[in-house]
């Protein structure tokens, strides 16, 4: 049975690295003894090996020891073996790049299906959509498809900002860009403010966390979601 | 000679649609009966032929008639044929997609080196640099590669913004973002801030409107440039 935490963002405003997300991730890691770091997103160009100790300083804490994919000579069998597995954020064109030319995209689609438990936050987030064309990432490395997990059945927009009320900035906004995606893909957005995640069980997904979030469907309206609510029939 | 106009955007906050340029323009075009669009980028999903209409609406102030590139059956005779040429801001991944599909990439690239007056706003200022992996836009559709049209031998990032001081969104910032790009590529990043612009005029390259740039190069720390500074050093 698939069980993902799928967080907007690793960390709120004022607030520690994945500190929002404790009690959840008490729950969601419970009896894992290890868990394997996924750190190719290097946020703000981060060593593979600062990043995997940033996630090892805060896992200590749950009493879980940390290794880092990259550490493997062969990724995909560590993630074969993974008890559980935590992909973080960072550049998303970057994260998927690394995954696909380690070959590891297609074992982590299969461990989750097998109900490996597994955290992202961010592009590690992103990338449990059908596709990572909704990310807000800058384009820095040239990915070999933007196709991704699907452990979901639609796209995310992690980090989704409301437009800026009275902004007189010319570039799009975040609304704008996924209007944009709609005229020419079908599959849904859900635009994940920071301080919201998804909890998946199996094929029921929850919406949790303090914000509500914003659902765009090609042709319709946009709409609001309040936390709690199960959106395991959206599609 | 080459002879380009590169702005960062169409639209001035309060303004109309590419009217902060009429004074440029004006010399830039001076002698044009005619001009070829390029509305390829379609902001918001737009049509090609309203963008093209947008476009006349602006054109006919200088007395230049805009015909649309995609109203041609031979997208390439008709660049090679064209008095002068403007690309539309819009999303660059689509724009990029469809230069490389319409076989145009390489023949704007050509009759630009050979000196047809070119107009570029946001994503047509983008496609200017050597690659657009630095623009803002959401992967919306997969292009066959990054490369654009090197008119410059550096990238831009337009729509550039400055961090908000006090933001409480835990999003990368713009300047964090081109620091990761620059974790994997070489070649200078422009920031160009709403307003301003490139004259491109053979290799001499100055920064034109009211504002300063801001230049980001690898492993050195960001400066700011001011406007009328001749970058015709940069690469």
């Amino acid at each position: 049975m698939k069980k993902l935490i799928i967080a907007s963002t690793s960390t709120l405003h004022g607030g520690n690295y994945l500190e929002y997300l404790m009690p959840a991730l008490q729950g969601h890691f419970k009896g894992c003894k290890s868990l394997l770091f996924i750190p190719y997103a290097r946020p703000g160009g981060m060593s593979h090996d600062d990043y995997t100790k940033k996630a090892a300083g805060f896992f200590a804490k749950l009493g879980i020891t940390v290794k880092g994919l990259h550490e493997f000579e062969k990724p995909t069998q560590a993630l074969t073996d993974a008890e559980s597995v935590f992909t973080g954020g960072g550049n998303t064109f970057l994260l998927v790049t690394q995954l696909y030319k380690t070959g590891t995209m297609p074992v982590l689609e299969e461990i989750i299906k097998k109900g490996t438990p597994y955290l992202g936050s961010s592009a590690g987030s992103n990338i449990c959509g059908l596709t990572m064309q909704t990310t807000n990432d800058m384009p820095i490395i040239y990915p070999p498809s933007f196709k991704t997990l699907g452990a979901i059945p639609f796209n995310l927009n992690p980090h989704y900002l409301d437009p800026v009320e009275g902004s007189t900035h010319m570039g799009e906004t975040r609304e704008t860009r996924i209007k944009e995606f709609h005229a020419f893909n079908t599959q849904p957005v859900l635009g994940l403010r920071e301080g919201s995640w998804l909890e998946v069980k199996g094929n029921k997904v929850i919406l949790k966390g303090d914000l509500p979030a914003r659902l765009f469907r090609q042709g319709k309206a946009p709409e609001e979601l309040e936390t709690e609510s199960d959106i395991s029939w959206l599609k």
